[in-house]
């Protein structure tokens, strides 16, 4: 019998299971509620237009999308991409199609990053992004969650990740001078500053602020621009991209054709039909109208049931809002007992380079607003029961129940 | 401007453009004849049950299909492909999904590959798996077409690699005793053996024989199998597969969820609605019968019209053969003379760790009967003009023209 452990490479021993993959299985369970998961409502996917748009797709580009295709994707769904780029110029050259943006951070990761350097992030971030960074060896040095910038750098970072808008996890954004002067410094300093905007769309109130990208001159400056489909239209379909100067993306689409070839032409050429001819457009205004009133209740029931020593942000976008405890209160343990209770949330501390134990992440995107209602007034009652050893009781009765 | 070129990684400068996407460019312009690409013959690919395809996942799975999904894979397509393996015992937790077999690839490189080891592959081997492995610091050691091992392999490999059936770029399959020996040495070593077999069931000739898992004693064995719908069904698709223990299994889905997350769950439901109640097994009948025809039209007009000291394998199955030119001839200047004579072909050299020097791989998979007759009538004069004076003469005038 082969013990694999024995033939593991180092790297894959930087590879972490994350506790919240088990919190997003118990998730599913029938019966819970979720403020865990960063998805789509299920109810707003374009189920009913698939059907049309494979049709129009197979029409359009006939086998072509069932054919291997190039590693840089379609050149259609290049040329869209690059269209909603026009401000800085962008052509098909300038946009790698990648295989959601997760790969998007992964090739990166393979292309920017050697082992020993840092990367600065937000603090807290996303998580998955560490996740792909991870591996190739690197550390992570965390600013505040509205500039991955620590107040006086002692080193410049090999690169700078950031998410300007409506960042996972806090729902925060970061406001038009701390765009300028990160991208100013970044710039200045020719340090690669991955710019990741999967929620920009999303946005419930205010006005629309530049891209790190835009601000930054355009595309031969040192900015890359992640994005997605996942957030907007369906994340089944794993289509991202990476807008930049062509040289990069030359070297990028190098390094993926190792990875996976292409991303999935089926799945291009159905994103394509979904998006072109304005219909991703049309339908922003409707997801926007429902995920703001959950955003709304949520919001609300955090003011009526949860007690005066909480806080927590109010996003104006995005699926996210980050909840802080009392300060004695283990956000680890506090999800356990809201798991007991039927709620599911994420231990905030999993997002955070340093600090944020007693933070959980709540995500109203995918409840329905019964549902945050109940959802939220069980966390208020999880809390009235604080004092850590109820909490830990509660704990270990779960702990029981799931062995 | 930014210069990127600074700010790349060491793993980068091991990612190697490679001559032949350049070939595949050329091969497709339009009235090029290519034996070049390893793909599907697209009139071949289900564009018209795409539609059906779809419309079962939609109504059997709902909004899931455009959806996140598992990082293992979707339940119903993990069960489905450990449905073909019984014979060695598997059940879905010994399958993990991939975004097509490169991702395979590289996953394996990731979690057992260290800087500074060696795999032992077939020689020569397929091209893209030295790709996918050479970024992570290793090196090959090649054996022949029928086995990755030397002769006397002075010390073990870190991973052996091979496609037992009709292998890329020969075509040549292991016998059953070369399978047993090869199989037996690995797991006797506990050395991991990564089985890759795209072309398995495209057999036009016959008997099948076991796989190396079979032969292996199973699932608990070193060897890890690698399959895919790319060749079978649809490359557009990207799924694949890897087969193995499930704890094996369980750290390659740990490695790729900082890689993609998950396969597109669309293209997964839609695979196994193609698939299922034996449909695809159907359709293979179909696919060998056509690729047969091709293959024997393009063996019968390699003998008409290539001088007797060309020699070439007679494959019993896949998209490729090997054609070994007069040991004087280059066959990257060969290659380019065919362009410029409107054949695409790929120099043979490419997939060698060493040698193979006056070799061309020819595919013919993708051209119809007449385009294979015109194809290889113009190589035989290609080679008939040939003394390497006339060769590089043909090639200046086509670097010109491509410039």
């Amino acid at each position: 019998m082969m013990n694999w452990d024995l033939h593991l490479s180092k790297r894959a021993s930087l590879m972490q299971g994350s506790a919240v993959r088990e919190f997003l299985k118990i998730a599913a369970q029938p019966g819970m509620i979720s403020f865990a998961g960063g998805l789509p409502d299920t109810t707003l996917l374009p189920v009913d237009e698939l059907q049309a748009a494979t049709e129009r797709a197979i029409t359009n580009y006939g086998p072509k999308v069932l054919q291997y295709g190039a590693t840089e994707g379609a050149p259609q769904l290049r040329e869209y991409v690059a269209s909603r780029f026009r401000s800085v110029g962008a052509v098909a050259e300038n946009v790698l199609i990648t295989t959601g943006s997760q790969q998007a951070l992964d090739l990166v990761g393979r292309v920017l990053l050697n082992e020993g350097d840092t990367v600065a992030v937000q603090n807290p971030t996303y998580l998955a992004a560490l996740s792909a960074w991870r591996p190739y060896g690197v550390s992570f040095c965390g600013g505040t969650a509205t500039s991955p910038l620590p107040d006086e750098p002692k080193v410049s970072p090999r690169a700078i990740y950031c998410i300007p808008n409506f960042q996972n996890p806090t729902g925060e954004s970061l406001t038009h001078d701390q765009r300028l002067r990160l991208t100013n410094w970044a710039c200045a300093k020719e340090i690669p500053l991955i710019e990741d905007d999967p929620y920009g769309e999303l946005r419930y109130e205010g006005e629309k602020l530049p891209s790190l990208l835009e601000l930054s001159g355009g595309l031969e400056s040192s900015v890359l621009h992640l994005g997605t489909f996942s957030k907007v239209l369906a994340p089944g379909l794993r289509v991202g991209w990476i807008v930049g100067s062509s040289g990069i993306i030359k070297r990028l689409a190098l390094a993926k054709q190792a990875l996976d070839l292409h991303t999935s032409t089926l799945c291009q050429y159905v994103a394509l039909e979904f998006a072109l001819n304005g219909r991703l457009q049309r339908s922003l205004p409707k997801l926007c109208s429902s995920y703001r009133e959950k955003r709304d209740e949520m919001l609300e029931c955090l003011q009526m049931h949860l007690p005066a020593d909480c806080t927590w942000g109010k996003p104006a976008g995005g699926f996210f809002t980050l909840l802080t405890l009392p300060e004695e209160t283990d956000g680890s343990a506090f999800s356990r007992a809201a798991l007991a209770a039927g709620v599911a949330v994420i231990p905030g501390a999993e997002f955070h380079v340093c600090g944020g134990r007693n933070t959980v992440r709540l995500s109203f995107s995918v409840s329905s607003r019964t549902e945050i209602r109940e959802g939220v007034r069980r966390l208020g009652k999880v809390l009235q029961r604080t004092g850590n050893g109820s909490i830990d009781l509660v704990e270990s009765t779960l702990q029981r129940s799931l062995m």
